[in-house]
């Protein structure tokens, strides 16, 4: 392992992110609220940043050092991201404070707080933008921004992209991470503007693009989205998950004219049957409880848009509903969003294909001489890639599972136990019973929540990089 | 599809079906009950399988028969075997006594009975006994009874027979089937001196080896095995159930005097660590439950047996333990038994086989140029049942998630139906809170219980053959 790389590059994040926190400190002189936490934050991880990056070393970056440095740096830069919080005076301990940070940075949008309304608006401000700095990446974020790593960065993007195809929109990786990042910017700037046309003061609709850019449902409202009873807002917000559930090479097809090819992605096509079909589901299910039909299907398509985009704003409280629509909801957690979003969950093209490996299976029982491949988008896909698919879907059900366990020992109910684990190893938020859209984590003991940050960021990493970590061989000098 | 002959192989499984309603017919007139239900029973089943039996086909039999005909006969052994609960009169419907049959063959024990108490001993006998018969497989049964059938007989044994590779113990698989009847037998005779030893009556020591050595769980108590208040009963069952739980090549090769390489299974290996670890664990998170810690241990330790190796007895009430006990039991539910035993579940070849896998992920991201392949036994394990294992995971899970959303329309709590899907699809039987140990499954709707019915024999039959069932072209002529 080539670690003087890995800490170098950790150095280079870790001065991005104290840059980053330039943002909130200027909201917080805005408002005229104490900016010491802030002064606090930048300092360390700018310091501890500036010393990491004057290591010097040679090029060598492999697969291994890309997923090596994405699972180590993403716990450094919730440790760093946790310092205002903990600073501020609002958070109980500073495990709260890791699981608030790394709970933003994944886009997870779980809270241990009961309240946020009353907290300064700096500090919310930063809650909300590490959703924005985390949906694609911060390690993307960084080579985008000090390219001269002079390493092939590549792995650091197979490494914290989602999904099991990592599209190079053109040759250089650099380059790739400018333009998503591009793309991320302007719809986000979109959104900004829908909402203040439609009636959104300044501060809330920067937060709330933030939280949906990132898909991360962070809300300065204590009844999230909910709290502003509009419809347009709903309405607004509700598209823009789903957009930003969509993978943004998509996007970038569209940008360079190729409509057609984009909307002829399979992985779309899936997650637009799903969400329709999971729309219309619930609205029935849900009728009887609303006055008309028309606000059923609203709070059916933004609960729908929140949970599968797993961003976590919530309409209403969808804890309270009839228990088919809770049962789809959860299944919408664990299948989650496209890949190449910044959106989390297992994704919908991984279930995509483990439903063409089935039609696979049953095809070679009934004709076992007949040779089949499984395509996606009319492109066959490497048996190695579905191996590696199915791998992960089941370590990702192992890892659930594993983490149920240790949450357990805390004794809540098993809705709330299965919900909360798939609700944060998802990045989606809240789950059902006391971590329902109006509950959130503050209960939990010091182990668990740790457990769960950890689930979060293996879910944002999709598990490898996390379990390379762990492994004894990555440890060794080569 | 060679339907002629699918379908005679139907009528001589039906026929075996037939005649093993004698004995329940017998012990119904030795307690001078009622036996026109048997009459009933054995007349339809007899008639019918007599007429399929005249059909003449040529010998055409490939994987796709086998599997096809799996799925299909073990539909109609499970409509069959209900007519002599229908004509008894103690069921509220047909979709109950299939249920309960269904329940019965594929060793599950989940019931929609309130109380057993006072049913008559022959329809009991009857109950219990389709755990013994389905739990080595009915097509098994019939082809080590019945072998001239003409055609290779071992793509049904592949189709029946739990777990991703099959052993053939000898060349021929009618052998094979008669030498793991003759294992399954001594163990089950063996079982019953056992309990009559320990001074359980005969009727008693009958019914419940036949349901522990079927892994299937239905009692004659209404307290399930806790009834008699005996530790010794309890003890005796809970090994028995282990020993049930054990791929029977096994035995064959201490039987062969391979002592030493039977207990070098990976699979035995895995299976007893996991019992084991399970066993601490819950003894001592229960220990303040239970004056003695001896008892917890022994609680923990029946509860442990009867759930991994998918049996669903029980001697205490375990949906009021701690909720760590109690998520753990459904975890053991999800990863079940050994491989080629009369258990169920994932099989733990499979978690096994999955734990490899991402282990070799790992190595091949921290050395991409290494080649690596998965072990189990010593041997190499071909990288297309590798595949299959991972696609059974992923079915397993998405076929379970699917029928939970089905269940959920009856409006059951997230525990109730969660657990009610995984323990029918794993055949254990009981689940947690209103499926628990002390529950029952007759407040589910009718669509509710065909579908955990389905359940039952996706999970007996290991998904594949089931969903073959489904597919078009199946069903065509060729």
């Amino acid at each position: 392992m080539n670690f003087r790389l890995v800490f170098r590059l950790a150095g280079k994040t870790l001065l991005v992110e104290a840059a980053s926190m330039l943002l909130p400190l200027c909201v917080a002189l805005l408002y005229r609220e104490d900016p010491t936490p802030f002064f606090f934050g930048i300092g360390i991880t700018a310091g501890v940043g500036f010393l990491l990056s004057l290591l010097r070393s040679d090029t060598r970056f492999h697969a291994r050092e890309g997923f090596f440095s994405a699972g180590l740096i993403w716990v450094l830069v919730g440790l760093c991201g946790a310092i205002p919080f903990y600073a501020c005076g609002y958070f109980d301990s500073f495990v709260d404070c890791f699981f608030e940070c790394i709970s933003g940075f994944t886009t997870t949008g779980s809270s241990i707080l009961r309240a946020v309304e009353g907290l300064p608006k700096g500090i919310l401000f930063w809650r909300s933008f590490t959703h924005w700095l985390g949906g694609m990446g911060i390690l993307v974020l960084t080579i985008a921004l000090l390219p001269s790593l002079g390493a092939r960065t590549l792995h650091v993007m197979k490494a914290e992209s989602p999904g099991p195809i990592i599209s190079k929109l053109v040759p250089r990786s650099s380059q790739t991470s400018k333009i998503l990042y591009t793309i991320y910017f302007g719809l986000t700037v979109i959104m900004v503007l829908c909402l203040l046309l439609a009636g959104m003061p300044l501060y809330d609709a920067l937060v709330n693009s933030f939280a949906t850019a990132g898909t991360g449902g962070f809300s300065v409202l204590n009844i999230s989205i909910g709290g502003y009873h509009n419809a347009v807002f709903e309405v607004i917000i509700g598209i823009f998950m789903l957009l930003f559930s969509v993978n943004f090479a998509l996007y970038f097809l569209i940008l360079c004219g190729k409509v057609k090819q984009a909307l002829q992605s399979d992985e779309l096509r899936f997650f637009l049957i799903v969400v329709a079909l999971s729309v219309i589901l619930i609205s029935f299910n849900i009728n009887s409880l609303y006055p008309s039909y028309l606000t059923s299907l609203r709070h059916a398509f933004f609960q729908v848009s929140t949970i599968i985009s797993t961003t976590g704003f919530s309409s209403v409280d969808f804890d309270l509903w009839p228990e088919f629509s809770r049962m789809l909801l959860v299944l919408l957690m664990l299948c989650g969003a496209c890949a190449g979003s910044t959106g989390g969950g297992m994704k919908c093209s991984r279930i995509l294909l483990l439903l063409k490996c089935v039609r696979r299976e049953i095809r070679q029982i009934l004709h076992p001489r007949s040779v089949s491949v499984v395509k996606l988008d009319g492109r066959v896909v490497d048996e190695k890639v579905l191996h590696t698919v199915m791998v992960f879907l089941g370590t990702y059900m192992l890892i659930a599972f594993s983490a149920m366990l240790v949450v357990a020992l805390d004794n809540f109910s098993f809705g709330t136990t299965f919900t909360a684990v798939v609700a944060c190893t998802g990045n989606i938020g809240p789950g059902l019973e006391q971590v329902g859209p109006m509950g959130n984590f503050a209960d939990f003991s010091p182990i668990s929540k740790i457990v769960l940050s950890m689930c979060m960021i293996i879910g944002r990493l999709e598990v490898f990089p996390i379990l390379v970590l762990f492994s004894k061989s990555a440890w060794q000098r080569v």
